[in-house]
């Protein structure tokens, strides 16, 4: 059981997604895939709130670039949180997009229970920097291809969450 | 009964939330609590246009800070138009993000009948200005905030609204 | 009968649009009507894509400019493709808005079935130069312009579509 929630920032996105993996678990601890690369004071706050939420419901592993080697070994059920974060370092790190959707198809075939959070960034004026629209264009194949394997997707927004599958 | 329109730039969501309130009013004449502060002659224009759609149908307030103060002595139904003008106003003065919070809550929590109107911007790529950072994260925060309160919540885009809540 | 399609960039608006014309049509080839005007390397490598993937199903004719005298001689059913691309072709040859958008109603009381492909841009924060707010206004127009005349709405996402009407 796959399932994409999306949304833009600050739509409720993440916390939906703990809530949802939490009651699919049903009393096992679920895995939580921090995918979060760089950080300054900024992200450092975000970070400090995500895990004081978090608290002890979950087993957290960091992870930035390698996704598909930690899923291989993760029983499941886990959170990836978030695939936006990974293709972001996969980019800084020079990775190319078809071997990034490739890790990422092998990534959704793999039988474990996974819930997956990304973010919609495709909604607003078409940015006029290349790199900018690269990532548009690269995290829109990527939403695209998660869907495709997933029984569930959530459309978030002011924390609400609108089933599109 | 508090209710949330959301949605783009454009998305329509103020005419569809005058037509809703003017619906639940049922022959009272609902209040139009206008937030609007500063204005250009765009600006000018767009009110120019709101205002002619509104004719006598609306009794108007004009107020662009002081949510709170107005609504408490407001009996409503009152369509607040718009919160993400509100919020840009209370930044420009100088206010903190957790006093704008707590005010938007009390006001929330008044038994005043409201339709609140708020502009979505987090579906877009993340901007490289801290402000308009802030400006994103604030207003995720506020229409979460407000849709916690709310008994009906729409996303409109194109014309149309549809029910998240 | 006419539908929309509107969605962020790579929303997978495109190739549900396509696959939704074609099952309308019950076996008559529908035409394809390529609104692209300027082509660089970036464009090039999209229309390629897009070709590739059209194959024999549609009879294409591009046409960057004159909507309505086109759908005007065409039989139907026709995928217009897209909207977005014309609205920009339109400003950029100095058309007025006021004009455009007339054009576009005149084109959508056509009796000709219609399926239309619309980006939707206006889900970020807004942008600081005019010319965009502009384009981003003029979008969100002709999105509920063609939508009050459409029987389907669906928005898109992640290569999944919602009906909205």
């Amino acid at each position: 059981m796959k399932t994409l929630f999306t949304g833009g920032v600050k739509s409720g996105k993440s916390h939906l997604a703990e809530a949802y993996i939490l009651e699919q678990a049903g009393g096992r601890k679920p895995y939580y895939l921090a995918t979060t690369e760089f950080v300054d004071d900024e992200m450092r706050e975000r970070i400090r709130i995500h895990r004081q939420r978090r608290q002890d419901a979950f087993v957290t592993i960091e992870e930035p670039v390698n996704l598909l080697g930690v899923l291989q070994r993760c029983p499941g059920p886990v959170l990836v949180e978030c695939i936006s974060m990974w293709l972001n370092n996969q980019l800084y790190h020079g990775a190319m997009e078809a071997d990034i959707l490739a890790e990422l198809e092998a990534a959704m075939q793999l039988p474990c229970a996974m819930v997956l959070v990304l973010n919609e960034v495709g909604l607003g004026i078409i940015p006029d920097n290349a790199l900018a629209r690269q990532y548009v264009d690269l995290s829109g194949r990527a939403a695209q291809l998660i869907a495709a394997h997933c029984e569930r997707v959530f459309f978030c927004c002011a924390g609400l969450k609108l089933q599109m599958k």
